[in-house]
């Protein structure tokens, strides 16, 4: 499998811009700024340039996949709150044709009930959850992979 | 019944922005500017003036709403994701006075579990779905007799 | 598109032989043969020969749907009660080719929970409903277009 | 228990805006504006200085929590639709560490189904309903005295 | 409370034809026959004329109900298996405005879950089960009353 | 069938001893002392006579329950708001011999959810509800027959 | 086990008397009338006389089953659309002493939700499906071991 | 508003004579009587006489209400445990027209699923837990307020 | 393990006096004075003095569970059919810190439904039933184990 | 049809090794010896080789299940408690492409709830239940027909 | 009740061989071998031989409870996990006709919702749970009992 | 982050020794084989020595669990069909203190319903699925990291 130069979007949900100043004790002490510079660094040893784009608005996430679509290879998305309440976001994605993979920092699945359903699992490709920042790291391998096939 | 002069407000959900460029399979190849050129052509044949408007955002969706309700006579909604998910969008269609006509591309009832329930429907005046562009068409329709009822 | 001449079966299921008589607050004044004199009339305008039938029989509507399907373009259904208990209906439906509209002269969402579910909605290629008699007129003109194209 | 100096914020979710100007017969006829002025009256009284926000955009309620944890001693939310929808808001309020108190103008147990359930309930310090504008002094009493706590 | 004289309609649902004759363990041996004479007689001491009508047929009863409005100055119905099925027999009483009584031979809350659950209840008057023959005469003196009220 | 003098036991669950003076819009005007008297009036004329019980107290409904096994020939019971708590009262209704009838003044089941369901109904030999003080009289009828079986 | 000359009813629910010539992908091109004909052919081979009946309409369809506990010693039944829906069909079986055999040309439970539940199963002594038309041979097969037991 | 003379009933539930002994991680250091004489002071202080009352006995609260009708202006009530359990309770605080507010010590949301659920709510003016002993001084307040309107 | 002497309170739940003269085929023939007795000799032998109270008054139990805590080593409830109903009983046994064990002498998993649920299991500190009146034994045996260690 | 040689396995899941010797009211007095030499019997008559294998281990039957696919033509299997509890079983079984048939020698609509549901049904040809022994013979023959296909 | 010399069969379900070892935190320190041992020891003093078996296969817990039912008096069995998800161990053991008896080291009713459920329980006489080792000695002396009775 | 040698378990559950040769629309062409072995490849390159395991059984994998706590570093497990009912894998899980991770092959969210709840993930460390064998070297990676943490 040679590998081509890709781009790919790296998509933060809701609350994510407040990573690593608060609830360390769940969500670790690095900051979000801090994941998007690992990322970046995995991203050129795999082949890919990666972008990062963190919103609180569920229509600014909407929008930035519609034009994901055109510009960019595949998407890394952590959809935080917005995982369980976004029908537009799952539609959004089911609309691209480019691979998505949805990523969460916990293990969603030792959490609040509600946590447990996912809208965007059914459209994205592939999920990974619970290893923390490695999450997005192994989320941006699967799509690269995904991007090449 | 004598016809008035009345103004419509076409409002469509999230990601119907992409129309006719994506899913033409479900959702025909006709573009949403298409869709607002033909309404604003059925609209003149009845004796009202469209005008439309799409977001993908909740919020700016709420906002039209509210301030519809003192320039429009009557509004059509294609809800799209939010017909599911949004209280906000049906506390705002329950503030108006205006007549609200909720309408769908689709047959939701054909499509996944969480499509069948609507938000909106409640407070909607009526519901059209399942006939592509046609369901707007006949929105407008429906909607002006109400308006001018 | 140019309009063929169409034969049009208008399905009334039970208890809407009492329409104009009674419940006038939640059905109106118009009786069903007056509803069927509009029909007829609005076919005549858009092309279409309008048949009416009602039954209080789940049975002799599914026959007369059964039968429908060499002898008319397109059903206009309001299936009343049936629409939420018979499977029977559904299976006829899902059973002939020509295009069926379902139709409801109350916004069924606003009523007993019990009445938001239909079973005909998933076989139909489209409902209407919350109009009153104009929700007749309505899926008139939709099963038209379908007949048509 | 020696009264300091707090800033308070409260904070209007969607369609809140609208009040005193429509559906007074539930909401009662006083506009936002002048509950934001008994607000800031009655801080006065208990040493509190009220700062106000409205939004009908779910995002931007995110965004002004999560400000609001640095700039001031405590929030008092009228989530509005958003309490039933919004795990966005739930998540926000969860990750900052100054009381928020859940207020409502309506008794939402008196209402919908839907509404009978808050997302931000468990997040929340407490929660005061049915009393109308009354909630929110009632609920800015509450919060100052967390905040002092 | 001075009687004057009433007709009252007996209405039976299906496989009621066979009481009598089977399961007579679980619903006497009195056949229906006898148990319409002793109403016409019990009708005699009260003041009432009573007619009775057994049908299989979910329509048959329909129509039966309609009918009635105009003959009859009360109906005591015991709808057997469509108290739990049939949307289109609660229409029909819903639609009469002569008080309507729902009387069962047995006591349906000690038989199958599904059996607990009444269409009709909500748009009867009242409901009398599980007295055997005994509901039917009760239902009787019930109609009677609620007639002349 | 002979009568003989039977002794039957009356029931009044919580809140009963208010009847007559409020709600009087939902539970009439009469009073429960002359439902009492209307009671004991129409024992006699079947040849039965009648005691009365109210309580407020589910401990003390189901010691009255214990005790009537041995002085009474029957019980009517309106359990009231026990009628969808009380798995006390089920129990102590099961653990008598002498027949139980339950009794409604409201239809319940044109009332909120929760009121649908009665623990007591399974174990009562039937009930009757929705025809006012009417409810009661008709279950001492009922009882009556019963316990001369 | 010695064979005795048995007569035996089939019964064919609503909408198959269109077998063989709609949806001929589920269910076959082989027409009502031939599967009655290799019915009979069967019969005569494990000497049974086979009689069919079908009908779209409920209630005949009880009566059919009333009807024949005296005339045969033995039905197979394909319910159809009443297999969900009907309580009327389920007491009618419940009620003959004669033994019933459930039949389905499709495999059920490979359909919708609510075509997994049987009304009919529960009283019938025995279902078979899946098989197409040999799952009304195997039907026949099973009620006559049935009837000469 | 001018503030008239008020007597106000504070009415404590099941297992809150034990506050301020047990589980005070829960509950707080307080005792029932040092909360009864807090709202006494703060009575004083906004013109409302204060009584109070605690019963574990179901029974014995829902006769506390009835009769709070005639002698007081307004009910304060932590219904505790009955809050879930107690359709009397109910029925008792919807029988009087005098405003009731519920309180709870705890935020009930953040607790077990069983604890999410009032009886009491839909028929109390407004709810307000979470606050700890401020929850039944905020109630007292809300109560005088609804009380002097 | 060294034995101390123990207080042991038994808790009879509503209906348990009848035992011995009522539905001795479900719960056997012995008396509540006989199990008393049994007890307290089964308490002799294992160095525990053994108390008994019965009670169909679930305020009368809630009363008894809180002083217990003062008097008594351990208890052992049987709370019958408030075992399913009671969150007081549950929030009284959660409030005393000595060890409550919960029997029943029927295997409630065998019963209605709505007997498999206990609220009272998940604050006691085991369960059994089953075994009639061994069950009450057993349960001693390891109340007074747990009031040892 | 002609028919070809074909060999059949029989799988008999856990418990059935007890058949004939308990519970002899419900499942009868064949053992499974002799159940297997009946299908072998049967089988021979209709030109297949029978082999029968029974286990009480889900893995063995998923194992027996795999490697059957390339010796055996068909597969009847009696998946017993299995049925209910394995998707193991099911996933085998949707791998294998020769024809299963699932048999049942009760009605498993007339017992406990979980025994409705079949995890293999779905996947299974079909499913014949409630014939005793006659299931399986039943079912042989429907499987020979489906492999000769 | 004199005493005869009885077999018992303590059955330990998966994963309780790593009792002592591991999560001593809820299981306490002491290993399976020392819990048999307990129990032979206490078999002794009650007149009991004890055989222990623990299996982490269903089929093997079901083979050998078959194969008890010749060779033991009664069964302890803690079904560990297969308490929730077994109907095969459930079948196995209501084929069994000697008394068998159900324990769980820990409170189950204080652990995840679904090891609520039991599919044992309402086939084994009795359940005994919370009282860690002593679960096993309880059901040990009740199993006795009922074997001798 | 030093990476030091690693031992680590790769189990596969029920029916995946089947994969390459069955459904490999679904699966893919590459065996079970050829997958270890670009595990071990994979193992290599990030410093761990790879060990695989499949086996049909539940309890065969419960007992590898356990001892791979005392040989590996950690463990990536596909349970397959055991995902979805097996607590005894769960359970063995959650007694082992190194990382479990569990991968799919296929995305469990796109199919049945019974296949979105996993009894696994609650207990493993993250969870991995959608991408085919790269489930799989990402899971391993993802174990890795977390053994070297």
């Amino acid at each position: 499998m040679k590998k081509k130069k890709l781009k790919i979007l790296i998509l933060h949900g809701p609350n994510l811009n407040l990573l690593g100043g608060r609830e360390t004790g769940i969500y670790g002490k690095t900051t979000l700024k801090e994941i998007d510079a690992l990322l970046k660094k995995k991203g050129k040893e795999i082949g890919a340039e990666v972008s990062s784009f963190q919103s609180n608005s569920e229509g600014a996430l909407v929008e930035k996949i519609q034009k994901a679509a055109k510009k960019f290879d595949g998407i890394v998305i952590n959809p935080a709150a917005y995982t369980h309440t976004s029908v537009a976001l799952r539609d959004a994605i089911g609309a691209v044709s480019i691979p998505v993979v949805e990523v969460h920092l916990s293990n969603i699945y030792q959490r609040e009930d509600f946590r447990h359903h996912s809208f965007v699992a059914p459209v994205a490709r592939g999920q990974i959850c619970g290893f923390g920042i490695n999450s997005y790291l192994l989320g941006l391998t699967a799509v690269v992979e995904l991007a090449m096939a």
